[in-house]
C-alpha cells in the first residue's frame, strides 16, 4: 500500500478546526497541498477526479469561513467532495475511498458529522439545506448557516428549481453556492447553461446595475431639461427591472457574483460577508473542472473519473490485456442503437446527461439530429420521449436503474397508462460497484413489474441485449418496454450477430437437469451457469431456465419448472423483496404448485460499495453461494 | 336524467371545425354559452368547476386560432379541460363526465383525437408538447403548432422547469400558454408566484422596455454633453439586461404578455401572430379561476370541485343526513396532526399543494409556523422533510399515493438510505373514485415495501390511523415510516380515542375461524369483515387477521395463519402484483408452508373511474366478491 504524504501546509490539518488556525495568507498554500494530495491519491487509487480538483479553493474557503460542522454544509451529488473529506478527519482513510469496506466516494451521514446529508443523486442539496435552515429557524437559532453547493449541471434537475422556489419565500438562512463549470460529467446542456454563460461572459452585464446607477447620477447633473425624462427611466428601472434583473432574483434570492472560484482569499471574504445577510442568497462561482491538472482541464469528460494515471506525464494507465475482452454492455447498447436507427427511421435516443456513461454518445456522433441529451432531467427525459411516441417515433430512453426512480411517475402516468411505445433501457441495473449504495440498481424489478402494460425484460448476454432491443423496436411490439442490464463487461467476444426477434414473454431453457432447477433473470444467469457446472462435478444435475421476461412471465416454461422440480432457486441482480423471484412464487401460488423455492438476490438492506465480485459474495449470490445453496436445499452434506 | 340545453351560439358547434366557421364577432357569445353550459352541467352532475370556467375564452380562442387536432394542444393537469371536451365532440356525453363508464374528467388519448396527451398529474405538458414539436421537426413539418397550456401552480413542479430548460435550446415550434390565476387547488405558493404577480401588477414593469427605449431616444436629443453617458446606459441595457429581463427569456423563450385571458378576441389575434414566430414562445395570460360565477370567483378553493349546487343562488347542496357520519380519513389526519404536534414540539407537517385535499390546512391554521405548503413539488417536499429530520424534527409529509410516485427517488435516496425519521402519510391509497386511472393509489405497496429500512403500514379504521400516526411519531420508532389510507369516510363515529402505541410489525387477529383465513391490509379489512359475517350465515367460519404492517411482517401471526389454515385469502386495496398478498406468499415460500393462497386486490390492468363501490365490484374485491371467492376456494356450491 503506497502511503501518500501530505504537503507541509496540509499535514497538520486533521479537521476544520486546524484549518481555521491557519493564517489567511497561507490559504493558497493549503489549497496547493490539498490539490496535490488529491492528484497523488487518485492517480494511484482511482476515483472521481476533475470535480474535486475544481472545488479545492471552494472547499478550503467554506471550511475556513464557516463553523462546520455546526454550520451545515451540503454538497450536491458529492463526487466533488474529496477535498471536503480530506479536510474533515478522513485523510488517513482517504486511500480506502470507494474500496470495499473503505470510505464512500460520496458524503454519507454515517461516516462523519461533517457529512450533513448523504448524496449521490443530483439536485437534492437546496431542498435538504432549506430543510435544515427552516429547522434552525424553528428552534430560534438565527446565526447558524446552511450552505448548499450545487453545480450548474445539477441545477437543471427540476427538484433544484422546486427548492429555489420554496427557499425564495421561506426567509431562512440559506446560502446556495452555484459552482459553475459548464459541465456535468459531460458538457452541460440546456437554456440555463447558455444563460449562466451569458452572465459570466458579458462584462457589461455583470456590472450593469452599478453602471446604470452611475450613469443616471451623472445625467441628473445635466439640469432640469432632462429631469422628467430621467425620472421616467429611473422609476422604470427601480420599479421592477433591477429588482428582477436576474433569474435567481426573480425567485427571491439575492444574487452575488459571478466570482472566481479559484481565488480562495476572495471567497473567504465573500463568505464572511454573506453570513451577515439574512434570507436566501446565491453566490455564483466560476470554476474549472480539473483545475490545476492540465490534461484534466483540457478533456473534462475523460478526466471525470479517469481510473489510474501517471501524475507526471498525465497519461491514463491502460492495463494491456493480450486477450481480447468482451465489450461493455454500454457499448453494445450504443452501437446497437446506431444499427437499429439506420434500419428504422422512427427510432430516436434520449439520455438525461449520461451520453458517455450510457454510450449513447456513439449515436449522438453518428446521428446528432435523432439523439437527445436533455440534461440532468430524468422526468423530462421520459415525458419528452412519451411526447415523441405519440407522433409515431420509437424513443429509446436510456436511464440508469437508480436514476429511473426519479422518473417513476412519468413512466407510470405518461407512458404506461397511455400504453405508449417507449423503450426504457435501464443501465446499471443490479450491483453498481464502487459508487455504492446510492447507485445500485436494486429496486427496478419490483417498481416496474407492478406497472400495468409494462414489459420487463433482462438479457443474459450481449446477443440477448441486442435481440431485446431489436424486439422492443418493432411496431408489432408497440408497448412500454424495459430492458435492464448491468454496468460493465459482457461475456461474448463475437457479440455483433444478426438480429433475431424474441417473442415477448418467452424465456429459454438453457440446460436440462434432474435434481433441481435454477430460474435466472438477467446476466446473473452466467453465475448460475458457473454454479451448475461446479455442481455437475459433484454429480448434482441442475436445470437452468432463463426468464428473459419477468413481465409477462413465460407461463408454459414455469409450468414445466414446477411440474418437474420440487426444488427451485431463483436468482436475480436486484432485491428479493417483490422481485423476479417473487413473480415466480406468485405464479406458483396462483397455479397451486408447492415446490420449495429459494429466492437469491440482493438482500433487503442497504448494500455498500465495493467491486461487484465482492458484493455478490457478500450478498450471497455469486456462483459459489449458488452452488452452496443448492447443496443445502438438496440436503447434500457440505465440507467447509 | 336531466338534459342540458346548449345556448344558440353553442348548439351547432359539435367540433372545432364548426367553431372555426363562427364569425369572430360572435366568439364572445360562444364563450357565454359555453360558460353557461359548464355551469348548468356541473351544478347538477358535479365535477371540477372553477378551473374550467377560468379558461372558457382560452379554450375557444385556441380551437378557433389553431388547426386542432392536427395542431397539438396539451392541457396540463386537465381538470380545466371541460370547455375543450365540450367543443371537441363530447357535448352529448358530457353529462357522463367522471361517471362509471362515462367520459373521463381529464383529457385522455383513448377518448378523442383532440386529447393529444393523457393528463391528471401536474407539470407534464411542456415536456410532452416539446416531444411532439421535436417529432414534427424531425419529420420536416415546420408549420404544425404544439401548444402546452399550463397553470402557474403546475409551473412550480420541477419537471416543468426541466421542460423549459430543454425547450429553450431545442428550437422547435412550441407555444407555452401560462394560465396565471394565482391558484392551484389552493392558493399557489412560492417565489415564482410572487414574481408572476410582480410582472402582472407592476404597470411600469410590463412596458419597461418600450419606456426605457423611448426615454433614451428623447434623452439623445439633449445634445453632445450627454451622449457619452447615454451611450454607456444604452450599451449596458442592450448588452444583456433587456435580452434577459425576464425569467422565461433567461431560459431562451420569447415572452409575450401579460394579457387578459378573458378577452377572447385579443387572444385569437395573439395566437394568430404567435403562429408566425418560430421557436419557443411563452404567452402569459391572466385569468380568474371561477370566472363568470361570482361565488366561485370569491372562494376559489371551495369551488375547485364543489359538488352539486344551485346555479341561481350559488348555494352548494348539502344532502342533509339525520344520522351522524364517520369522519373522512383526511380530517382524522388533520386533527390528529394538531393533537400530536401539541404534545411533541418536534412534529412538523408538509404538503405539496394539497392543504385542503389532505386536511393539513387544519394544522396550517392552528400552527402556521410548523406546517408547510411547498407548492406542487413532491420531490422537494420529501427532501425538505429529510433535511428537517436531520435536525431532529419529525416531519409528517402528506402526499397522495399516486403523487408519491413523483417523489420515489427522494423517498429512497434521501430518506430511506439515511434511515431518517420521516413519516409519509399516503392519502388516496387504493381506489380513488371519480378521478380515475391517473389518481388511483395502486402501486405504493410494491414500490414502498421493496425499499430497505422502510416501515409500510395501513390502518383499518380511524382509531388505527391515529395510533399508527402516534406510533410513527415516537423517538423509539425513528424510521422512515409510511401510513397508507384511502380517500373518504371511515367507519367509526367515536373515533377520537386516546393514543395507544402499536408495536411495529404487529398485526392483530380480529376473529377466529375454522374453514379458512382472510389476511387483510388496510381499510378493505372492513369489506372482509362484512364478507365473513355473510359467510357465517352459511355456516362458513373464516378467521380474520389484519396485517397492519406489510413491512415488517408479523411473522408470529403469519406462522399461526399458515399452521392453522390450508386456505387463505389476502385482500388489499392496491395491485396484486408484488403487493401485500405477495409479501404473504413470500413469507409462505420462505417458511415452507404450502397453503392455497388467493390474492385479491386491484388487477394488473388500468382501472378506470367510477364510484369506489362500483370499482371494488368491477375489480372483484368487494364484500360479495370476497364471500364468493371464499366459497369457491372451499368448494362450496354456489347459487347464481
Amino acid at each position: 500500500m503506497m502511503k501518500i504524504e501530505a504537503g507541509p501546509y496540509l499535514k497538520d490539518i486533521i479537521n476544520p478546526n486546524d484549518l481555521r488556525k491557519v493564517k489567511e495568507d497561507d490559504l493558497v498554500k493549503v489549497c496547493a497541498d490539498l490539490r496535490q494530495y488529491i492528484i497523488d491519491t487518485v492517480s494511484v487509487y482511482g476515483g472521481h477526479f476533475g470535480a474535486s480538483l475544481g472545488v479545492v479553493e471552494l472547499s478550503v474557503a467554506l471550511h475556513y469561513a464557516f463553523n462546520t460542522p455546526d454550520d451545515q454544509l451540503v454538497w450536491d451529488v458529492g463526487h466533488q467532495a474529496y477535498g471536503h473529506k480530506i479536510l474533515t478527519g478522513r485523510r488517513d482513510r482517504f486511500h480506502t475511498n470507494r474500496v470495499y469496506k473503505g470510505i464512500s466516494g460520496f458524503p454519507k451521514r454515517a461516516e462523519s458529522e461533517y457529512d450533513t446529508f448523504g448524496v449521490g443523486h443530483s439536485s437534492t442539496s437546496i431542498s435538504a439545506a432549506l430543510g435544515m435552515a427552516v429547522a434552525s429557524k424553528l428552534k430560534g437559532d438565527h446565526n447558524r448557516q446552511h450552505i448548499a453547493v450545487i453545480g450548474d449541471g445539477a441545477l437543471t434537475g427540476g427538484m433544484a428549481f422546486e427548492g429555489l422556489n420554496h427557499a425564495g419565500v421561506a426567509n431562512a438562512n440559506l446560502i446556495v453556492v452555484l459552482n459553475d463549470n459548464c459541465m456535468s460529467i459531460d458538457p452541460n446542456v440546456g437554456a440555463l447553461k447558455d444563460y449562466l454563460t451569458d452572465i459570466t461572459t458579458s462584462p457589461t452585464y455583470n456590472k450593469f446595475k452599478d453602471d446604470v446607477w452611475k450613469a443616471l447620477d451623472r445625467l441628473s447633473k445635466l439640469g432640469q431639461v432632462s429631469q422628467d425624462i430621467l425620472s421616467k427611466v429611473h422609476d422604470t428601472l427601480k420599479g421592477g427591472l433591477l429588482r428582477h434583473s436576474n433569474l435567481f432574483e426573480a425567485l427571491g434570492f439575492r444574487y452575488f457574483g459571478p466570482v472566481d472560484g479559484h481565488d480562495v482569499d476572495h471567497m473567504v471574504k465573500i463568505f464572511n460577508d454573506l453570513k451577515k445577510i439574512p434570507g436566501p442568497k446565491l453566490l455564483h462561482c466560476v470554476t474549472v473542472k480539473g483545475k490545476g491538472f492540465a490534461p484534466a482541464e483540457k478533456d473534462q469528460t475523460k478526466w471525470h473519473a479517469p481510473g489510474l494515471f501517471d501524475k507526471v506525464s498525465g497519461e491514463i494507465i491502460k492495463t494491456p490485456n493480450p486477450i481480447p475482452q468482451p465489450p461493455k454492455y454500454q457499448d453494445v447498447f450504443g452501437h446497437t442503437m446506431v444499427e437499429l436507427a439506420e434500419m428504422n427511421p422512427k427510432i430516436v435516443g434520449v439520455t438525461p446527461a449520461m451520453p458517455s456513461g450510457s454510450s449513447l454518445n456513439i449515436m449522438m456522433k453518428a446521428m446528432p439530429d435523432r439523439s437527445f441529451d436533455v440534461g440532468i432531467a430524468e422526468q423530462h427525459a421520459v415525458t419528452f420521449s412519451a411526447g415523441m411516441a405519440t407522433q409515431g417515433l420509437v424513443p429509446f430512453c436510456n436511464i440508469y436503474s437508480t436514476f429511473m426512480q426519479r422518473a417513476y411517475d412519468q413512466v407510470v402516468h405518461d407512458v404506461a397508462l397511455q400504453k405508449l411505445h417507449v423503450v426504457f433501457c435501464m443501465d446499471r441495473a443490479g450491483i453498481a460497484g464502487a459508487d455504492g449504495q446510492t447507485h445500485h440498481g436494486m429496486l427496478d424489478v419490483p417498481y416496474m413489474r407492478c406497472v400495468p402494460n409494462m414489459v420487463v425484460s433482462a438479457p443474459m448476454n450481449e446477443e440477448e441485449l441486442r435481440n431485446l432491443m431489436y424486439t422492443a423496436s418493432l411496431d408489432k411490439n408497440a408497448l412500454p418496454f424495459t430492458i435492464r442490464y448491468p454496468r460493465g463487461n459482457g461475456v461474448m467476444l463475437d457479440w455483433k450477430r444478426p438480429f433475431t426477434e424474441i417473442e415477448i414473454g418467452k424465456g429459454r431453457k438453457l440446460r436440462s437437469g434432474e435434481d433441481f432447477a435454477i430460474v435466472s433473470f438477467g446476466t446473473v444467469g452466467n453465475m448460475a451457469a458457473t454454479a451448475l457446472d461446479e455442481l455437475k462435478k459433484d454429480g448434482i444435475l441442475g436445470a437452468h431456465y432463463d426468464l428473459r421476461f419477468v413481465k409477462p412471465l413465460d407461463e408454459e416454461m414455469l409450468h414445466e419448472v414446477f411440474r418437474k422440480f420440487k426444488h427451485v432457486i431463483t436468482i436475480e441482480d436486484g432485491t428479493v423483496v417483490g422481485g423476479a423471484g417473487s413473480a415466480v412464487i406468485e405464479f406458483m401460488a396462483d397455479n397451486h404448485y408447492n415446490s420449495e423455492v429459494i429466492r437469491m438476490g440482493m438482500p433487503d438492506r442497504i448494500v455498500e460499495h465495493g467491486e461487484p465480485s465482492e458484493l455478490y459474495a457478500e450478498c450471497g449470490y455469486d456462483a459459489a453461494a449458488i452452488a452452496k445453496k443448492a447443496k443445502s436445499m438438496l440436503g447434500v452434506r457440505q465440507t467447509a
